[in-house]
């Protein structure tokens, strides 16, 4: 186990905090296993030419864009907070949990009985915030004084103190937990896979982080879908085929018993349960589905 | 995430306590992502048409009963306790864990040390339960003459102080370490998915509560199965097959080298440790094993 | 659940403490699930031929060659120690977790800040360690005379009081951030699975102890296994089939467009992560994995 | 440690629940100490006496009746519940924690949003609770007809399905948190500690309970006071010991040096913060305050 | 429970985090017993006087001299980075813990392995810390150029990362761990109690916060001491007498058998045990000693 | 903070494990404030000349034999099985917890149902234990011929397995639990402060561990004892006093109402509840108790 990141691997910053576990869990699925002792900031990895730090996402992109790591795993809110967009090379996108994880979103929020029905209403006001520099730029590209103060926290308690807020919400309830309402948008943000200009720039480095990026889509979709058989009549094949999705080819193999035949196919794992009464209702048996670990189309 | 029942979704009721975690692990399995946030009754779940809340399973049949929500999971129990019997559509049984859980059993226990044999022994005494109307009807029914107390948990001990008491037990492991013996038992229990009768009226009601059960079935069925493929010398085919239960009917296929086939099947979890040596010894080879999400016959 | 070990079934003692939860989930791939109340010692197995006791690794072998149990799962550095090496039958020798996970070495150490370089210059000296018999014969055979002395526990700060310490490590990081500093390694050890010789004479149970050594087996190798299955263009078999590890043989087969063929292989988990992408640029498409629970070749 | 009640002690219960940790800590700061082991119901008091049963506060009135037991610490609003006042001695109240925590209010609540104003409006309705024998008093004697039903909990979630609740509440805070608003108060509770009759006419049993109400008393007073010394000047005198509460006569000693006396006091904890300073101002110095254990007046 | 701060209270803001529960125990052990719940940020004091809230030490300063709250408890270290020394009227200084706390030192400080001897060699580097303005200003002082970055926690890794870190130690311990190596200190840090200047000149604020800075010194001093009385051989009592520290005067009062007198004073805790033993073999017999409350001189 | 033990200082060995808390919370009440960072072995004392060192209780007497330390805290059992007892200077004994807690008893245990009465009906038989030479000891004095094995924990459940064990208990209960019955008492125990030959015969070495014996001593007795004060009418002094313990002469002070005489007395905790009743119905008022930290007698 290393203490330090070795300048002869790749050096991939990783996010600490409310991210680290399921982007732990990603790798893993990705096929490389990441362990970390009580503490440690250097994780360990199973592949002799990757090292790993962890920061907070809040950071990353400022050591990858300053070339202190080659690459990280960190949210594009800040990156773009860092001013860090034309800096970095972003090879790819990650949605990490698909179907129940929406973006995070960061609102201008105010209390439920503040008289604020737009940004305009807060002119000559004060907001509290952890995302300083978007703010300010998205109030002065609309030419509306305020003032922005960096807020440590329980931002939602300084909504009532100060004039109004912009925090990171996914679902909005604890905004609506605390009485207070979005009076608009300020950014949406994804996970991004993003490297420095100078590493993108070696080959060997290049090459790894397009597997690496490859992997990580690939156990996102795999997460995603599951495989599909059943046993069809021979007689209704079209009629059930027209039921799956019209972008998936399934594969048809024949059977010892020539009246029905196997069906295999890739499916999103959200469409199952409204196919597979479908599938059942219109002949099909012996339906079985399995989980995946990767799919790469 | 909404707060209330909407009233133009499937209103179902989920049990909290004991049994919520493997509820929410078997809905998942289903294919219906169930998540609670700290303290919260109205649970997220990945469907529009779909909204749930936590009750405890004491009172799930009566508030399908009473049209509060349209279905719920319960047990039997509850349901006669209730009286809600013949006030609802029970939809299917479902047994949460085949293998290694038992259903649900209300025994009347007494101290080793008691004299009481049978019920009739009680006449004139003192019994402390949970399940307050059923106990009551059972002695009624053989015209013997009991006071039954509502007990607030610790019904155990409760054995020694008064007279009796009528517990819930699974393997009876509880009532040994308490010292206590089982008399009779009153009622055999396992979960059921209910609807209320206004509910299973209405069509699109009826057509998603029919497709949730065979999905919940499809994945008990898919923990409780695993798929099975392994290469056999053509001339030991029949041999082999001969081992397989006979219900069912593997999938053969042939292979480059034509002295060898491949054979495929899916079987129940807790047959393969027998199986699989057995396969083997009678000249299978390359057996591999793997999970299954739903099996749907 | 019964509370003792039955004699007219397999009596197996299993390892209590670190070593408990991993084979607990071992013995559950295997197809053996095994549960245990609070503090108790007779774990529950859902197999009526087979009985389990916990015990300390520490004294595994010790009860198996006393006969008072037919078989158990311990190190083969506790069994040396035991001296019970010839009087046990070996059934087969487990990696528990294949790809991470080094053996334990159990090695003579001393500060950094030592002279001592070979275990020659210990002599005369104070030894602190828990294996106690090997670390004696291991100087008695080198004619080297040192005095040995049990450890209980924190067995890397008496390097300090005394001369040095004999511990088992399995990195080498515990004992570097103690500043302790390897000389010799004086055994390497491994977990067994082990049988006493009069069990091994019984028929009926050789026959169940030979095949829960093929179950467990067929579960390690299942878990550090997956399955891939691609489709190939014709064309380009020959190219994609040559980046497979030489000893595998695919299963090919034929699909509806003749210009492509699927291919599945199973293959090692930490192959995957440097295959995947070499199939992917060689051609293939559709690539996915998925899990396995046992590989028995 | 026994596991029965023995006959020939006093026999107490105790509650079990949320006021279990505040019970065992007042009975020790009264001299009783008071152990359970974990799951265990029959506590360990370290006096042969005295012999403990932990149940439900809910309960512990109607065994008190029923004699299973000689006395018990219980809340007021339970014994009215079980419908016990006249079946009982009431030996005294006792106020757990004086300063911060008042007593439970049961009150009527229905959602802020409701058009309930009074009891009356509710008529025809439905309301859940757990003290279902006072609501239905209440409603009775004021001749509203009304359906209450039992709640398992989570009651305040019911209050929006149902009509409205009767629920416990200290500060009401998790009814605001509900967004419910309190109609009335059915029933203000405190801690008592009540015997049987039966057990009062026990001579050596009334003594023994006379003792423990006195020592419980002394130790909440002891609670709430502290003790105060300090030097004051002899001419001030009379001024400082003006600031005094009336009630109290301060014990005044000589000192060496004549022009000073010191003095001291029992004061209530939460007089301390507003004299200390006025004695300061007034002349006085030196001054200290310690803690008591118990205060018997 | 209010969740405002009132208006017409004396409006005090605490540290969350790490100081938060210390500052609760010490305004406790002072007579304003402070709870909060879950999550909440606005305590509960049990003075209607005064209402809390809870924000993070670094950000307190700024809401006093903002006037949104009339006084808080937070560290020296935060009023200097904040810019506020001029804004705020220091009522008093609060060493928490007296004996085994230190104050906390800002530290600059850089690998062991580093060649920075003095902060001029840095000139050109880049340092990461929390501190930023104490650090720029620090440095500009010195005319020397460097850049600063926040650092949003785990500063020790960064030492090597970058040049150098301005961190916070109590005892070196974590930078020792961390192999750094301190250069110079910037600022050393204790718990202040401050007050806004518009509430210093409310007459009854002003009164309220000399009383909390009495109560709470008071508070402080009661912990560091303890009382103690003996009895002395009068012929040995000038003997005695003269071991204990000079500015203290014992209060000696006669006892019935007048060959011995009683003493009495208070001690600081830590001297008593090198006291006792002397005062022991001096004469003393029937030593005690006892916890105080609060002392106040 | 060190990390070893400093040759100028007494080395003190303090017992990890089960004891650890209770001794660190002793040493506190003696005034040695002492601290132990996770996992370390070397806590921190607030005491320039002492340093300490955990070990587990087993070692502790070998290693201050050896003098590796110079004193230490341990149970009398380890350091009669370690054979250490000539080696030693026994400075105290320590009954860490006088009113609640037995000595520990090593007793010979057997199975409720076994057919063994007396140690010698074990003649032949095999016995676990984890004092092995105590145990070889006891029975090679009488004459009785057996194996002794060395346990390494759960040694109740080796009591069937094998034909006795040999383990320690305090209250019995866990013996009780497994259907154990005691045979006979082997070795009574209780914790002692020991010292090497060699550093009890260095002055100041012997002067400070005469002093931590007079500490700790004094800390046990103000935990076992309390304050009493109380007001009692001249015309009834002698009356109350004559409830004293005969030992303890009370010291009364005259109050400016000269009917009433002032008396205070220090007792032992556990009378407290008797006396108190007895004193309040004797005629006295105004009783108060408050708790000591030290009596030195």
């Amino acid at each position: 186990m290393t203490d330090r990141l070795s300048p002869d691997t790749l050096r991939i910053a990783l996010p600490s905090g409310s991210l680290q576990n399921s982007t732990f869990e990603l790798l893993g699925r990705a096929g490389f296993h990441v362990s970390v002792t009580d503490r440690g900031v250097f994780p360990r990895v199973d592949d002799d030419k990757l090292s790993a730090v962890l920061f907070r996402a809040q950071e990353i992109s400022r050591y990858v864009a300053e070339e202190i790591v080659d690459c990280g795993l960190t949210g594009h809110d800040w990156i773009v907070e860092n001013g860090n967009e034309n800096d970095l090379v972003e090879i790819c996108e990650l949605v990490y949990s698909r179907a129940s994880v929406n973006p995070v979103r960061w609102v201008l929020a105010v209390p439920d009985e503040s008289a604020v029905k737009r940004a305009e209403d807060l002119a000559g006001g004060i907001i509290a915030t952890e995302l300083v520099n978007v703010t300010r730029k998205y109030f002065a590209q609309r030419g509306i004084k305020i003032t922005v103060e960096f807020s440590w926290g329980t931002t939602e308690i300084k909504a009532r103190l100060l004039d109004a807020i912009v925090d990171a919400t996914e679902t909005g309830s604890s905004l609506r937990a605390n009485n207070l309402r979005v009076v608009e948008t300020l950014l949406t943000s994804t996970p991004r896979f993003v490297s420095s200009r100078k590493a993108w720039d070696v080959p060997w480095k290049r090459e790894k982080m397009e597997n690496i990026a490859m992997l990580l889509r690939g156990a996102l979709e795999g997460r995603a879908k599951i495989g599909l058989k059943m046993n069809v009549p021979q007689a209704k094949l079209a009629e059930v085929v027209a039921f799956l999705p019209a972008e998936k080819s399934p594969t048809v193999s024949r059977l010892a018993d020539e009246q029905w035949v196997a069906v295999e196919v890739i499916l999103e794992e959200n469409q199952e349960r409204e196919l597979i009464p479908r599938l059942k209702r219109a002949g099909a048996s012996g339906i079985i589905t399995y989980p995946l670990n990767k799919v790469i189309p």
